[in-house]
């Protein structure tokens, strides 16, 4: 189930954060690590923080967008550090452990981590079905990169020590759609909503982000998104 | 209930670990930090790592032994990658933080770290009433200082804010005992044994530390330790 994980790290600053975090992931099992755009990788300085983990390192995946690195993930997991203006579904860690561990025993599923400095972005945590803070003191809560990785993959590994090993072939009928799948959706409905003149220009972003954090909360299944994109097709072929 | 607990670090290498440790306690809520032999403190890598967590390394404590770290705490418990030759009473981080939570309390209870190579010495882990082990990939066990000293202090912070406080005074009759007065009955125990020719130069290290795993297991209450030591000086009236 572990190695169905993945951690992301987007825009990591110091490589020497990379290498703490792949250690991290391997003391607890993990070992699919992707980098979205970091500073500098691959790095001596990376390596050196991995300690013996530099296999973690060797087989990291560097993209250049999100969208890649989440490339066929079903759940997808943002971190964060305050709740945001907008409130979205929020998981503690262990909660987060649990229902991640839960759809890795069939699936490839991501958990996405911020730059050290700004966190995620508000258009990159709304990629995620859900966000996952850490409780920590109100009045510092600044935890390294590296052992914000170390408290979520610790919770993963307990999670996965409790979960009974699941041998039955995951129900097709249930199976969570892709990320790719669901983003496919938001630019068809995005468009689909323009040409019915819901959306303008003016009000677009912010109902787009509410439709997503919507069904960001259900985890859609993909016969569900079939559903919605058959709507969609219907919809455009009437005003055709 | 945190400010009652204590982290003890014992003969940290590296500055750096020291530093990232505090700002790992203080993320968390922890605020007592005691450094036993540190090699290098105070160090600027200490603070440059520690971020913005300096105010802990200023009030931390360096003394020369671990008896001086322990002075005024009851609960003591040692943290260990791997089970010993003889079983001592092993806590997983979860429940040694909900143990700790509640005798913090009312008490100052300790947390107990080692070298960054070779962590505690069996010596060492004999003070401690328990042991706790993080449950690494047993393929790669070895946790940064700092990644260890984050995900205890963590499972600390979340049992905390699932504690109800108590605010009943500490009822005097079920005290613990101290850390040094238990200490002090081992000695006058050992004197005892050797004078009762229970004990002799060949059987004594490994008779005591089964003695040792015997009341840690227990937690020793102030009364129930002023009986033992009664006997003990009993004894010793009936021989002289």
């Amino acid at each position: 189930m572990l190695t169905n994980i993945r951690i992301v790290l987007i825009g990591t600053k110091h490589p020497g954060n990379i290498g703490a975090a792949a250690r991290a992931m391997k003391t607890m099992g993990l070992r699919q690590l992707y980098l979205v755009n970091p500073v500098e990788f691959p790095s001596s300085k990376a390596v050196a923080m991995s300690s013996n983990a530099d296999d973690l390192l060797a087989e990291a995946i560097v993209v250049n967008n999100l969208e890649q690195a989440l490339s066929g993930c079903s759940l997808v997991v943002g971190t964060s550090a305050r709740q945001r203006k907008l409130p979205w579904p929020l998981l503690a860690p262990r909660e987060c452990a649990e229902l991640m561990i839960k759809h890795a025993t069939t699936q490839t599923v991501a958990l996405v981590f911020g730059r050290e400095d700004t966190g995620l972005l508000n258009e990159e945590l709304d990629r995620c079905h859900y966000h996952v803070t850490i409780p920590a003191n109100p009045e510092y809560s600044s935890l390294n990169l590296a052992a914000a990785v170390q408290v979520l993959s610790y919770e993963l590994r307990v999670a996965s020590l409790n979960e009974p090993v699941n041998h039955e072939p995951l129900d097709d009928e249930f199976a969570l759609a892709s990320a790719e799948y669901i983003e496919k959706f938001y630019q068809h409905l995005e468009a689909v909503l323009y040409r019915i003149r819901f959306l303008d220009s003016q009000n677009a972003e912010r109902i787009m982000r509410r439709l997503r954090r919507l069904f960001s909360r259900t985890v859609l299944e993909r016969k569900e998104l079939n559903i919605l994109r058959g709507i969609l097709v219907a919809v455009t072929k009437q005003l055709d």
